[in-house]
């Protein structure tokens, strides 16, 4: 039983040490190591990303906690995402690169999210995922819990129905802060996660991927109401006719192009 | 069992394809076969119309997704509905005139609902049906996975006593992407409606029709506040003495009335 | 068994019929028999009992239906009361002065509330209550449903201790459409109420009444928030040790005074 | 059985009588015995303080009830907190010094909480103990009244992994208001809370404690927060895989720094 808490890990491949609530802001800087930038990424998206922060605590998916990100749209190996702060202040000028080991490349004296290898190793791992969510949206956790399978309530969470994974961190790791807060345990995530949509973390949340920030984040909230749909469901102590894995996928394509409804009412009720 | 996949059926009597989010707009714009309108229809009822979409996103029935329609107020062959935007954003401008195949009149470019036939169906089928709310309202769906029959757990939800049926798509149509995306799945929906108020749609959220506009908010509303009741009142472990068909009736017809206080709050707060 | 349906039962003493929505205004009007008014009431007083409908909006409690009153401050055989309207839309100049036959004594073309009568009958059986709220709040309704006593689940519903009796409309009136409409069901629920602070009704809500307008705000709003904590309290399948009858009348009577904390809080947010 | 009804009880060391909502503002004033104050706090920290019960309000941790105190920073036998106000209208000014007997310094007519022996008895006992938030969330209650053990469901909670002991007032005091309204109560609460972070009090509340004003508030927000996550458990009807004590120690360490994210946000919404 491998024993991870606080400080103790090796950072593999760059040798600093993990501790305190933030990364050291851009660990290699005068070492000379860091990598280069894959360059500038248009502001637009910078924006989108910020945004989709906030929509997400507007829905009730991260409160002071949480984050999403977005591979770089023109450098499969780097990743965008924002400096440590809470999803609702998220700024664009807060977003930072990463490479897949979760690396910061331009954090500027900028703090980083501990978990940010969450979202590295699923990039490495799964090149058809362009965006990652990740929260602790109360509706959730409890699955994550109890192991009761999450399965798609309705045709919104169709995405559900090929399967929801659950990632216990003790498994390979002991005791741990339950974060993912090294290229190992994301590594493990990532794998757990296999080809899926999401995935549950024991008693600490989930994962939400997809093909663009905005399915990404459709799939976070629709995991929330799914989640809530099914405990009410449960109560009722009957057989629930969820979606069958082949409605699913054709839910799921369907929900690719009217997804962008939601996103457009979201988006627009956000200003920088 | 036949499939019913995206782009997979020809929407009948016109040829063209159903597929990706919208409908392509006023499709048989050129064809020469586009119906005329049925004339002007006054601005105060659909700013009315445009306003019910922001009520029952305001009250929780829809969120970026569930639409509402109206008849026509002169030509009970035609209805009126608002081209494919979330409900909080609908804008009087945005209401399109469509015949009862649901092709719209007068897109002049914009996209249509992809489940309008919902709405086509059930005013080809009921005529005394005036308005129709279709939405996913997170405690209805439960109702319709597990089959527990919908009850009216007080005089404002009185329209739920005469019965609230379960419409199962795959019955008919095999494993489909859940949405009523063509006229025979609107006519097979509006068959299993019946002569009642609300169905229910398995995996999917539920239609709740009435005489006027007004009317059918209201229940779409008390459709969603009574399944919370009566998710609460089923965790007691007893009986629960619901409405019976008479109080539903007798309350129903209060309700025709009284409902106009709530329409007076909701309608105020909404300004364009 | 007696039918009660709409316009079917004549107003004893006065001889208009129950009809429509909103009762006739001022019913005796021009009959030469309208009692004359007990007299001005001071404006704060009749601004606090607006400020209290909007209060019982704002906790949930009401939503576009339900009422409060109050005993008219220098003359007990009269009360006040909002004409017909949502109570988040009561303003000071809606207050109308009933007789505790609640025939209107000043409506001057106002609508008054269908359900009046359950304000005058309280308030003629007990001389000590001061203030009634009739509201249908969600979390109240189960109980009235199922039966399950509804029991003090901490201090601030210490009122609940001395019981929570059930009105069920049907034992005498049989089907009707649910609602205290006449002054012999505004009879029965009075006595059903006996010396109680809450009464449920069936399929319908509940009231409160307390010694002032503060009192029996506070007790509707704790009367929906003990339901729900007790809802929780039921899920975990054990005892529950909710407030002993002594445990009640101690904490009543600090909550009596302490429950203005509450008020200054919640006046302190309405405007007019 | 010691019967502690209102006005009952001595208020031991200074002999005025508990009564009314409010204790007599400065109670030993004129005396010559009030103690001297421990001098000026920094305005930062007291904004802190009236801000965290804002927070508290805002979080649906408090409503009108409920009270979050700290430590005076530079005298441990003094803490800070608000006269007797609604939390969400704690202004800097409403800070009031009090001595670990709860008595007052510098009130200057303003009134005191009655439940103030709460913070004063927790501080005395518990050197360690910088902030305590006292409040009767409705997810919390359902535990107080069941004995059902609160268990950490996820990381943010991982304080509740130590447990969390329930204080039955009635055990030593006999049937009372339910309040901690002198100093003898205090004692037993505190005793009962021992070495924990959170403690229940049956049929009334919580409090939950910390090393700092910040922790404290995290505390009581998620101790909210994972009692609702643990309600929804239960429902699954499984074995709930919460944290264990190891986890729990690992976790909490981690919240002391990272909790701060979610500080930084709703300090920020505060504004005087």
């Amino acid at each position: 039983m491998i024993r991870l808490g606080m400080g103790a890990l090796r950072h593999h491949g760059c040798g600093h040490l993990m501790c305190g609530t933030h990364a050291p802001a851009d660990a290699r800087a005068g070492s000379g190591t860091t990598p280069k930038s894959a360059g500038p990424v248009p502001r637009n998206l910078v924006e989108d990303l910020a945004a989709a922060a906030r929509i997400l605590a507007a829905e009730g998916v991260v409160d002071g906690f949480g984050h999403v990100s977005m591979r770089h749209p023109s450098a499969p190996d780097r990743y965008l995402m924002s400096r440590s702060v809470a999803p609702a202040l998220q700024m664009p000028d807060d977003i930072i690169e990463y490479d897949l080991d979760s690396t910061p490349i331009n954090a500027n004296g900028r703090g980083s999210f501990l978990e940010r290898f969450i979202h590295g190793e699923i990039y490495r791992k799964r090149p058809d995922v362009m965006s990652v969510v990740h929260s602790h949206s109360p509706s959730v956790i409890p699955y994550s819990l109890t192991g009761l399978p999450m399965r798609a309530m309705y045709h919104n969470a169709a995405f559900l129905a090929a399967g929801v994974p659950v990632f216990k961190v003790e498994e390979k790791f002991g005791p741990t802060n339950m974060l993912v807060s090294n290229n190992a345990m994301g590594v493990e995530l990532a794998s757990v996660l296999g080809n899926k949509h999401v995935a549950l973390m024991r008693a600490h949340g989930s994962v939400a991927c997809g093909p663009s920030l905005q399915v990404a984040v459709f799939r976070a909230v629709y995991t929330e109401v799914s989640a809530r749909v099914q405990q009410a469901a449960l109560a009722h102590g009957l057989p629930i006719a969820a979606l069958s894995e082949a409605e699913g996928l054709l839910a799921d394509e369907t929900n690719m192009g009217a997804g962008m409804r939601a996103w457009e009412l979201w988006r627009g009720q956000i200003k920088f």
